[in-house]
């Protein structure tokens, strides 16, 4: 299938839908279009797309189907309804869901005979098709390979196993993160804020500070897969983050990311692992 | 005094602060070094430091004193019976304290006649000497200039104002930030862990993936410099976490990390500022 003109539905035109379908069209394919709610595929149907009349319409002349919902429960209201008519094709689902949900849709399309691959977008709408974008896929090994082609379009794509459900727990445990970590700018810019610094002169600092620290990850994911923590020299015992918490409530900012942190670790210092390193953290947040 | 063979104390022989006294010597000073527990001056001795039988012996002889102790209390009880001596000296404070410590220490060496720099260090012990090593600098404009070429053997050294609490504010937003994004590494790595992704593995996707994302906060903090909140396109309404509580969940991952983002995010939504963008959080962030 790669290189050549293929016929793609794309069911779901949010921001990131239209610019997917927007993508394909580029990219020299036949594309239909369909959106729960009408009105939002005028300038994608001005760009070459086709507009379908319904869901079932929109999956009848396409061996490939992409889903990108507004949630889990929205693919299934979609997609069950036409599960004869999806039979033998291919859908590729990269709409947000959770491992599980992934997991669940892998087994309904096994049920139906439907070739089923489950995608995670690590990029902003505006980042797809360029350098940037990545796409993690997961589930269906073949289906991957034979639409690869169109894929490619979006972003760089690549395969994470066959467990359906692996794509999305990359995707959100990055996402987790992310968003964890923009939380902390936002808390460290508050903290100078207070003081009239400008948001813009904390970024141009902290961006490359935090940047820079990433490299710190692999150091603690050693001692992670090694399982051994002791840490003489920077231990948990020794790593009180009191003082950040104080400072922050000096400067009249809610602390609560810091406090976080502070909170995980007291609770290993109080299950008697003070003598251990930063990374012991990870074994708390296991409850399993 | 740039350049030059000058004659320095440093009290205090942590980690950090042997290391700042083996720069000095590295750089060719004199120094004098002094702890308040016996014992860890062998290896600074043998590379040529003089050993201070206390405190005061050490800083008898040194225009300019580094102090690097354990905390803000630490300094006081170490320097406060020294006032009289340190008139007229240098004293370059490098321990860690908050932005109101340092002021309060400021306070009270011009009501005694000390000229006073604070400095917070952004660099891990290993890093002092490299080119990756920052300090920040605040207080005395003067000092800073005088010293520059002592403070220089250490790391980059840049002058941040003459609040002598600036220096102190930066490093611990800074370092709040760090610590939260270590946090947020090591609750993703855990989410994977779960399903036996390696944490090395891990951390090879998580570290380029966040130290691209840091790029955004320039953006946020354009929306935050700007006072305009408004986001059409991604509103708070519109960026429910509550997937990324609910995946650390199922893989029995305490969500710690994304639930404290997830509040911050309600909050505002309840506040009534669901229409804005998520730099919007910002502003919950600050009390005042």
């Amino acid at each position: 299938m790669n290189g050549g003109r293929e016929t793609v539905a794309v069911l779901g035109l949010g921001v990131m839908g239209s610019v997917l379908a927007g993508a394909l069209l580029e990219g020299g394919h036949d594309v239909t279009v369909w959106n729960r709610t009408p009105g939002r595929d005028a300038a994608l149907v001005e760009r070459g797309a086709r507009r379908a009349g319904d869901a079932l319409d929109a999956v009848r002349a396409a061996p490939v189907v992409v889903v990108c919902l507004y949630d889990h429960a929205s693919v299934h209201e979609t997609l069950d309804p036409l599960a004869e008519q999806l039979r033998g094709r291919v859908v590729v689902n990269l709409t947000t869901t959770t491992p599980n949900e992934a997991r669940d849709l892998a087994a309904w399309a096994a049920e139906h005979g439907v070739r089923y691959l489950d995608g995670a977008i690590m990029a902003t709408p505006p980042m797809i098709g360029t350098p940037g974008a990545a796409i993690l896929y997961s589930g269906d090994e073949g289906v991957f390979g034979e639409v690869r082609g169109l894929l490619d379009v979006w972003a760089t794509s690549t395969f994470e196993g066959t467990d359906p459900g692996r794509a999305s727990l990359l995707d959100l445990a990055m996402l987790s993160g992310m968003y964890t970590m923009f939380a902390a700018f936002l808390h460290g810019a508050a903290m100078v804020g207070a003081d009239g610094v400008s948001a813009g002169d904390y970024a141009r600092r902290a961006a490359p500070f935090l940047a820079a620290m990433t490299e710190m990850f692999a150091l603690d994911a050693e001692v992670i897969d090694s399982g051994d923590y002791s840490d003489p020299v920077q231990s948990l015992d020794w790593s009180d983050l009191g003082h950040l918490v104080r400072a922050s409530e000096e400067q009249g900012v809610d602390p609560a990311p810091i406090a976080m942190v502070e909170q995980l670790r007291r609770r290993q210092v109080d299950a008697g692992h003070g003598a251990q390193g930063f990374a012991r953290i990870y074994e708390g947040l296991r409850r399993r």
